[in-house]
C-alpha cells in the first residue's frame, strides 16, 4: 500500500491494522468527532493548546469529506475506531456509517508520525521504531487550558534521544509546529509527574540505550484524555495507532 | 506611553489615538467580537484560514479579559471601537461598556505590526512607516476557505520592498506564522485581482521607491471583509490602526 489512496480502499474493504509504514512520506492525523453542541469547546480546546492539539482540519458541520483527502470518507477509511458514551469506552468498530449524525463534526488533529521520519532523516534514531513498539505515551502534572466543558491533562510522548543528537532533535522538530514542534521537556520525568519511564498511561514502554536522554513531545492523545474526563455524551476517534492516512505529504508540514 | 499598561489606562481614560508607535516592542492585536451564537463560525474561520486570520486569543463567552493581557478590559481598553449591525457600520465609540452582553466572545487577531518591527532590525526598509502612513491594504480575487456562514475575500497587506532585500523579507517574516508569516504574493498584483495599488480597499497608498517590489501579506482586516459581506446581526472591532496592546512582546512570535 504505497498511495494513501490504496491504504484507504484497504481498510474500507476491511482490512484492520495499525497504519505505521502505510503510504509512507504521507501525513497521518488523529481523529475526534463529536456533535455539534461540543464542537465548540473542542474547537477552541485545539486554539488554547495547538502544541498538543494541531488542528490539521475540522470538516463543515455532518460531513464525511476532508480538504486532506478529498476522496476519502471519514466513517469508513480508518481501519479501526473507538466509540465512546459519557466518556467510557464502549466499541471498537471497523467503521461508524451506523453511528453517523448530521450533527458531527470530525477534527484532524496532527500526528508525531510526520516528524519521526524527520529526524530519522536528520540521523536521529527513533527507539520505538527501532524496538517495534508503539511510542510511550504519558499523563502529565500539567493542566491543558480549559475550553468550556473540556477540561484535562498534557499529555506527553516519550522518545530516547543520544545525548549529544538532543539539539539536532529539537531543531528539527520545531520546524514542524503543525505536528507538534519542538518538545515540551527534556531530560527530567519527575518534574511532569512521571513516576516511572516503563510504565507509560497509554503505548509501550520504550527502552533507551546508554546515553539517551528522555525527550517529550506534546502529543494528539490530549484531546482523548481530555475526552475521558470530560465525559460528552458520545464521541468517536481513531483506534490507538489506526490513523486516518491523508493525501498531505509530510514535507508539507516542514516550514522554513 | 513605554508600557502596555500604561498605553491601555491612557485609552481607558479616553485618549483616542493610533496605537501605532505606543508601548513599543509589545504585540498589537485586531479585536473581533461576535455573538457566541456566531463564534462557532469565526472560530472555523480563523482555523481554516490561519494566515491572514492567526487567532492568538479567543476569550471565554462573555468574559472581558484576556490570556494576552490579564489585567485589561476589552471593554474599555482600545482607544476606537467599531460597531456593526447586519454588516453596517453604525457606531465609532471610546468603549463598548454599555454594549457588552453575557453571549460575546472575544477573538484577538494577530497584526503585522509586529512583523515591521523584525524587518527594520534586519536592515528591510517599511515605506510605510517611512511615509507617515497606515499600510495599504486589498481585497483580492482570492476567496477564504468559508466556514458556516463567513465567507469572504482573502485581504492583503502590500509593502513596497527592494528587490535585492525581498528574499530577506520573505525570511524574516515566515519565521513569525502567528502573525501572518511569509507573503502570500510577490511582485505581481494583478494575479490577485488588484487593478491599481494607488488604490487600496483599506488604509492609505504605500508609494514604492525605485527598484521597489510590491510584497503582499495575509492581513488581519480579512474577517472584517468577511463580516461586511457575511452580516451577522452584531459585533465590535477594533477601529482601523486603533488596536489592542498586549503584553506579549513581540519576540514570543518570533519562531526557529
Amino acid at each position: 500500500m504505497l498511495t494513501p489512496a490504496d491504504a484507504r480502499t484497504a481498510y474500507r474493504g476491511g482490512l484492520v491494522a495499525p497504519t505505521t509504514g502505510h503510504a509512507p512520506g504521507f501525513t497521518q492525523a488523529n481523529l475526534v468527532v463529536l456533535p455539534r453542541e461540543w464542537a465548540y469547546d473542542m474547537l477552541l480546546f485545539g486554539q488554547r493548546n495547538p502544541v498538543p492539539v494541531p488542528l490539521l482540519d475540522v470538516t463543515d458541520t455532518g460531513s464525511f469529506r476532508t480538504a486532506l483527502a478529498p476522496g476519502a470518507d471519514l466513517r469508513t477509511d480508518l481501519p479501526r475506531y473507538r466509540v465512546w458514551r459519557d466518556g467510557e469506552l464502549v466499541d471498537e468498530p471497523a467503521d461508524v456509517v451506523d453511528l453517523w449524525r448530521d450533527d458531527l463534526v470530525s477534527f484532524l488533529i496532527g500526528c508525531s508520525f510526520s516528524f519521526e521520519q524527520a529526524l530519522l532523516d536528520a540521523g536521529v534514531p527513533v527507539r520505538n521504531l527501532e524496538q517495534g513498539r508503539n511510542v510511550a505515551m504519558y499523563r502529565t502534572l500539567t493542566e491543558c487550558r480549559p475550553a468550556g466543558r473540556l477540561r484535562g491533562p498534557l499529555v506527553v510522548s516519550m522518545r530516547p534521544i543520544p545525548a549529544g543528537l538532543v539539539a539536532t532533535a529539537v531543531q528539527v522538530t520545531a520546524r514542524m509546529p503543525r505536528v507538534h514542534g519542538a518538545p515540551v521537556h527534556i531530560g527530567s520525568p519527575a518534574d511532569l509527574g512521571i513516576a516511572d519511564l516503563a510504565r507509560p498511561d497509554f503505548g509501550e514502554p520504550v527502552y533507551a540505550e546508554p546515553g539517551d536522554v528522555p525527550v517529550f513531545w506534546g502529543c494528539g492523545v490530549t484531546p482523548q484524555a481530555a475526552l475521558m474526563d470530560s465525559r460528552p455524551p458520545f464521541a468517536i476517534t481513531h483506534a490507538p495507532g489506526h490513523m486516518f492516512v491523508t493525501d498531505v505529504p509530510d514535507s508539507a508540514y516542514r516550514e522554513f
